[in-house]
């Protein structure tokens, strides 16, 4: 269950009104690696867990604050969203040159649709789509999804960081910031301790049993460009990250097949053939 | 410039049809995590990479490699399709009950639409769509992206393996395996050397000035649920793996502020107030 | 069967062309409340009803006129669009910084895409999806979908008629305006009548005996976020509309149960477990 | 904010797992009217409302509530889900003629995916989508938005209790019933409480001056289709609900306009014209 | 406007309820290349007309028949639907292996959202999408897209014909058939007109002047794979079809440029760079 | 397989950045049009081909070169990306009104998602989607699927090219235009050649029976709309292009059939009926 409290977790106040700014935060609001997906993504993670304790009451634990911050963006996005010109007539601020150039850079339907209200879309207006989450089962996996996305979404934030001068704005983002900074750092840290305990190891999923796969070509760089330097890094020799081999290196494929011979389905099927 | 050659990397072709396994394997075509996804991945993140040298031809080199996973499993499904009873009237198995189980199985757009054939889609039919994929220009938050691809196309792959008895469709899905084996790992290596060269460190991004966000919350579990085990991992106690804090646990948020009040836009919006 | 007639309902000419007054008409042509849905939605209500007779006559006869206004916003956004700058250069006027940001305001793929002429989306450019139709069978349920879909179209119209002051644009959006009002007060007329004729009641569906519900809950308003003035709406005391209870208020959950144990699924599916 | 205690509303759990029905009930976890879209609906007219105190106060209340009912529907899917024969081989029952039928209904995302996890989905796999919410700032018509998405959903609910016999399922589906039915009767209380508050009335928007709309088309039925009994119903005559005006039928058109000359727009977009 | 009679253009009842086809027919109402599509592609088209006449009433003509052919199909499904076992529990027939194969393969958002009506989706369940429309405002680009939309549909409805024996449905696609066998014939003849008209000419479209591209490179068939084959097609010698050169055949790219430095943005996008 | 080699096909640099045209540059490269499409196009219909030799070769030959064209594209993207503000504060320059205005027009993800670089989606920022791809297993529908992409796309870039005076920009746009030519008149000629060696005839597709058609009004022009011209083309007498009937015109349709009594399904899908 989910319990609401009126309070936010940290001021989400802007110093004055900015509608080009509101289309921009919304990108993590409701965009790829928006809060809407941590606060999924971890949901699913903690309701599909396959093991109690620990890993479980993180998931829970991290994921009930991503859905305050879905609100703290939402309510700072309606507060940016106040007395901007929002392209209504018979202002005389219309006239204004700069006035027309701030509108283009508006998101239309924070006005025609929500009234001047957040809405759960990107910064190029499409819909928070639930093809962003993964929950795979797999802990191992799902935590390096989890750390990819507090990545993405902090280097989003410091982006828009820099598109603003408005210190309320920049406070938020400074405290969404700090609280991507402290994910990134558990989710790696829970990487770590999924091998520590035993319970996953490299390659993902590792009780597959690897001897099912071919070997022989588990550890291989096969370069299919002819850039030289790919050969050059520690992914091309060496031992590799899973302790299980060594890389090598290899101009193009190790193994090839011929093309089958084209299919010929049901003469119903109406396709071309001869 | 990509070249085509019309050999495969590796047989694919199954021992008999079974259009029930295609719809399956269609995930690890046009998936979330399916070949099409890595495919562009790789390819976006090349051609957006701001370095030359290493990083971006180990991006060029196995992008192009997965163009032919993409072609690998589109040649096997459709193989997969080829002599399937597909719903078909007038064939005397469509009235054997064990056939139209089957036929509940199958992606009916495989006869209707490609009349036997593959489609860039995922196994419940949903197109796949470019918003899987993910290319920042930041190459450690991109290769963590990419080392989650990979996990979760292993996954996947592996569960499938299970799902089949064919040896021909095995011996594919132990070499896309192996390759997967391979990707993972070969990421988990760049994420390394990507430190090591000095080029990115923690958190990510690392050439945002850290001092600029809210530090006191940097490194604070804020645990949002009610689980106490959450606070026996690694990730409430002890350094940070960005080496620059130590994790502390809290029951719930260090902070909080008020709701701001309700915000009051242009009245000819014609939103509800007083 | 429909017929065509080269007639429009009502005058749809601008004074003059406006592109960016264009993108933001796209709205209530092709957004989640633009024409499309509701003639797709009265359509497809009326294909699956199951009552012969007035309320499908109604659905039929409203249906059809909705599909002119889907023309009637086509055709004026064209017109919109007939000669203003696009963007090609070589005219001086692209100079103009004025101009510059009227073009910033436009939907660029009016020019690149539809060569000045309306398309099937909304003001944010994306593509109608029927995902926004709805038509459940169900009539009481579907007319409070349809009353609601006036009421939001008739919300941004009302929005879109205070972002222009061209004439001809004004006096067909004062038509839309007219035909919405009317269409309101039919959806909320035909509700009641649905209950009149005995064919409905609330909750919807009447027909589901409410006796296999948990009465106990059916009533009560529980309060999970602490808002105290909640309590003070007759939606916390009092009869409740559909005059089988006594609505009460009560501070969260008056029911709980204790959260089940993980799953441990098949271990061929490689999710993480002990 | 929001705060986590891991229990649930009501109890979750099935008498025995049933893939076949786990991809049936996603509808009401992940489908246009499922408990995704009410949370998130809730939560941005919260976000988004214009003025403190019952309303803003109500909506948050219901909202967290609703985030719990996703939970209840992802742990109990995932339950569902967890022994039922997923189509891996192997197994002598994948023989059962009646096995390899059940497997033909299931979601098999639910294994290839989520390793027997719930998913943000609908009942044939569309992720959701943000598309899906209405949150317009007017609360007139959110409400009607909110009184349909609780009808909508409730009859979902109850033709998903007819497709099982499993008590614990039933039981679960009875509760989410009876709160459907407080839910509806809230809503429908609130419209009639922001008229007595004299916020809003009909038509929606009110505060827009209607003279400024064609009335003398608000309120004729003009009926498009040759439906004879469209004219039987008390949306064709008497008085309109708004007060404002009665109701008169007519047969197709009162008005009408003719069709604009085609548009001739810059010779650079390579249109076809004369 | 478009008026609506009560009558179709074509018997379409089955002989009996089939849910499985149900689902299969909904292809070619809802899908990439059915009724929706083509309705509201000539509809576009015909309302962004830049030539008064016949061009524009051909389209209008074409288009308005469509919208009925939807219904047609709307209607055929709600019947198939009728009485089919829908899963419902508490039936002796649901305990039958074959109409649990049955179920298996319906649309369970048929009985769940719809309760046995038609929806706007194809045969996977996907929502129709205008990003299936084309409508650019080049005639003879937009009458090939016709054409083609012509020959899928009807290569998908002659699929249809021979999953079904049911001679209700059979005679509708019958008709079905027949009416795009004139659709093809009337849009390739349109395209032969437009040239005779000397409206538009290959390669399209013919009024970009011809020297502004790179003529060396206009009519040489660069092979970029290595089939051999592809060199003894009449596309790889002799005269064009746009009359204006003569084909040659080449292995691989004739010309080629260096691959660019990487960029190297401002710093403050957090790119990693050197 | 495909091998990638670092080079461009032709010189993709432009004189100086632009994000503006960058952002309208993306419709030919993500758009519904785009070079992605047209790659994964050809792609899927070489892999489903039912016929080994010319055709096959040909599809594979284009489609690698398409590939090449997505690289182009993005390479040139984020050149044209590289140095434009991108509002970004703290920069004089952005107080510059034309440089604001530049900022409206700009795709916002490019800087905040993509750190200046090119992205998978259209000019509006629609993520490219595998909806766009044809591929039906019939190759004469398939390639006037092929043609009409190929003059689509030539018209959108043709647009694009009077859209900036960069004469390196236009330098590539004259190349891809070139390469459209071709494509455009090998499709056509194919179409042709299918024909002569008497694989495929009209009407698609030529192998289902015609008898089985209602072939009464398989050659008549029913116009649903009253524009007289109409009858005045080709297309409403004369011999039609299949060659096998004679075009004949009439006023509405010449069938009609009653409209079927509404269905009456299982009561407990609890739609409304008497
Ligand atoms: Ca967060
Ligand atoms: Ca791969
Ligand atoms: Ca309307
Ligand atoms: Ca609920
Ligand atoms: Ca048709
Ligand atoms: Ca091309």
């Amino acid at each position: 269950m989910f319990f609401h409290r009126q309070e936010l977790q940290f001021s989400s106040t802007p110093d004055k009104p900015d509608a080009v700014f509101a289309r921009k935060l919304q990108e993590v609001l409701g965009g790829q690696y928006g809060e809407i997906t941590v606060a999924m993504q971890y949901g699913f993670q903690s309701w599909n867990a396959h093991i109690p304790g620990k890993y479980r009451d993180l998931l829970f634990g991290i994921g009930a604050e991503e859905f305050g911050h879905v609100e703290m963006l939402a309510t700072m996005i309606a507060q940016l969203l106040e007395d901007a010109p929002l392209g209504v007539t018979g202002d005389a601020v219309q006239d204004d040159p700069a006035v027309a150039a701030i509108v283009g850079g508006t998101d239309v339907q924070h006005a025609i649709v929500a009234g001047a209200g957040a809405r759960p879309v990107d910064s190029n207006g499409n819909p928070w789509s639930a093809a962003y989450v993964t929950a795979s089962g797999n802990l191992l996996a799902d935590f390096h999804a989890n750390a990819n996305a507090e990545m993405q979404g902090r280097v989003q934030v410091a982006r828009l960081y820099h598109m603003t001068e408005d210190k309320g704005v920049r406070d938020m983002l400074g405290f969404l910031l700090a609280r991507d900074t402290m994910h990134q750092n558990q989710w790696l840290r829970a990487i770590e301790q999924l091998k520590e305990d035993g319970l996953e190891q490299l390659p993902v999923p590792s009780n597959f049993p690897q001897k099912k796969e071919h070997t022989d070509v588990s550890y291989q760089y096969l370069n299919f460009s002819d850039g030289a330097a790919a050969a050059d890094g520690p992914w091309a020799q060496g031992p590799t990250p899973d302790g299980n081999g060594t890389f090598s290196y290899h101009d193009g494929p190790t193994t090839s097949a011929p093309m089958p011979e084209p299919t010929r389905p049901d003469a119903r099927l109406f396709g071309t053939t001869d």
